[in-house]
């Protein structure tokens, strides 16, 4: 891919990994971009018919200490989908439609197959979301980044009519909040998780709490895309505010969504709560306060609907074959 | 700035990074960025007036190695405008007009002066270019990265009218190679550069060939924008291809716009060398060759115009201050 450069880079290593993620990454060209042309940046045309004031919507993430145990594990094929998913999560609590996504993948030495590993998640969660991955930039830095370590950043850029930005202005004293399951730490909290539970465990120890799973299997658990959900509940127009829930937990993201004067009472009983969370509070002693203010705690999305269509809400999440559960509701305070 | 997030940073230190910059970063904000909705991502209306078919352009990038040389001599407010300045060159070269910037700090322990200082510069090149810096994330990640050290990626977006973008289709065998002067090495070349002048010099040295510079004053020397410069050469319909010299040298990206049965013959000799260039391949007994591949040796931008146009060319260029060299031609093969 013309746009897919080196910096620093080994060539002939940089020229492999290129090789290797080409046709993945083609896979994710939708009929938008505009392969042809030029070599610089990456192009995309942008389709505003039905817009009637479009607004790009864009968000720069990173992966965190997640990546810390995709070494450890040197499991590399997870964390970047998780990036993607993370970035369209952010973007499509606002209403917005995901168009494409540019990586940034820094490391000390480039390992071809964690990078390409690295890579083809991308191209994963890109294809299966309609987003093309439209750039990137690998770069070498020897004395930044430890051996073949790296970190990456993602930035995704999508586009929403301006009267359909979802921001929460509308939500009003009695919403109900509806939380749909999380498929574990999602991308946060990764340095206490890392902290408590391989003070305890090996990566691939098997605690009992975990029914079979391994500790590299529950923390390396892909961050979901909420993505196809969010789109249908918005052509339903029930959605009165959304929040994806990551640093910060619960608390600290659906405040985002509260006009000044509400606030959200959550009933953190609500829901069975993920054996990892309880594996951590209880390895740890993690004070409750604590777990809520880090981790998801099982609920990566909260949707704000007026109690009214609450139900109709829940039955077509459960038709989509989700799982979603009432957490609380809207007061003012 | 509600955009602008922190992962994993302590709180404290965190607030107080986006307090001291959010009044910078707001002088950013061009009547596009749509800052009162949403807190999740950064919203910028798209202006697609007098656009038939409005083509997004992209590029994400890093600083590589010259972070290196800015954590030495502890001067950090240059390398956030070499990001933007290098992002907006990169796009500006397809002849799109940059839109907006968003921004990655990963550090291992947040030193809240030299953020400050990064994204200041961020701000006061986006400025300076109209560009609006409507995010950022600030990651801090201990096992990553030693103590204070950082790196940055950058994205920027931008916008071209379909059949306005510039891919070097048009050249022909003939056409003049105009350069525009660099300031330095811009960001490109670093690891060699420091390898060579950081083995016979320290970082505050003044080597006689620099003239009374010290050593970090010419390695940080401020990437430049080409921005304004190629707007008034687009607005003239002159321009048939054009390269910005990164990584590569001048061949490495020269090439990009020359079409199948072309090639660039440069003469080396046609302009003088900056002292820095010259200081490393003497100091390093760096080959000739190695020296082309690897800096721009004095050349930050090609512009690629008909015989006819380059006397208007260099004549508009020289009134707009600029000091550019015929340094070749188009020729077949």
């Amino acid at each position: 891919m013309a746009t897919y450069r080196e910096a620093g880079v080994d060539i002939d290593a940089g020229e492999e990994l290129v090789r290797r993620i080409k046709p993945a990454v083609r896979t994710t060209f939708t009929g938008a971009v505009q392969q042809d042309i030029g070599a610089f940046g990456g192009f995309f045309e942008l389709d505003t018919s039905g817009l009637k004031r479009p607004v790009l919507v864009s968000s720069v993430d990173g992966v965190g200490t997640k990546l810390e145990v995709a070494y450890l594990a040197g499991r590399h094929d997870g964390v970047g989908q998780d990036l993607v998913n993370h970035c369209i999560n952010d973007i499509a609590v606002c209403g917005a439609r995901p168009l494409f996504f540019l990586d940034y993948y820094a490391t000390g030495k480039l390992d071809v197959d964690a990078a390409e590993a690295v890579v083809l998640g991308f191209a994963k969660a890109c294809r299966a979301a309609g987003v093309a991955l439209i750039g990137g930039e690998t770069a070498e830095m020897p004395g930044m980044y430890e051996g073949s370590k790296y970190d990456l950043a993602g930035t995704i850029v999508g586009v929403v009519d301006h009267d359909q930005i979802i921001t929460g202005a509308t939500v009003q004293p009695g919403d109900v909040l509806i939380g749909l399951p999380s498929t574990g730490l999602h991308t946060n909290g990764y340095s206490l998780a890392r902290k408590v539970l391989l003070n305890a465990f090996t990566i691939e120890d098997r605690p009992s709490a975990l029914h079979g799973a391994s500790l590299a299997d529950a923390l390396l658990a892909v961050h979901r895309s909420y993505l196809d959900t969010i789109q249908a509940l918005l052509a339903k127009r029930v959605v009165q505010g959304m929040a994806h829930v990551t640093g910060g937990g619960i608390p600290g993201n659906i405040k985002r969504v509260m006009p000044e004067g509400m606030r959200a009472a959550v009933d953190y009983d609500a829901w069975h709560r993920p054996p990892l969370f309880e594996l951590i509070q209880s390895t740890g002693n993690v004070p409750e306060e604590d777990m809520r203010r880090t981790f998801n705690l099982g609920i990566g999305l909260i949707l704000v609907v007026r109690p009214d269509d609450a139900p109709e809400t829940m039955a077509l999440l459960r038709d989509r074959g989700e799982d979603p559960v009432s957490i609380g509701h809207v007061v003012e305070g």
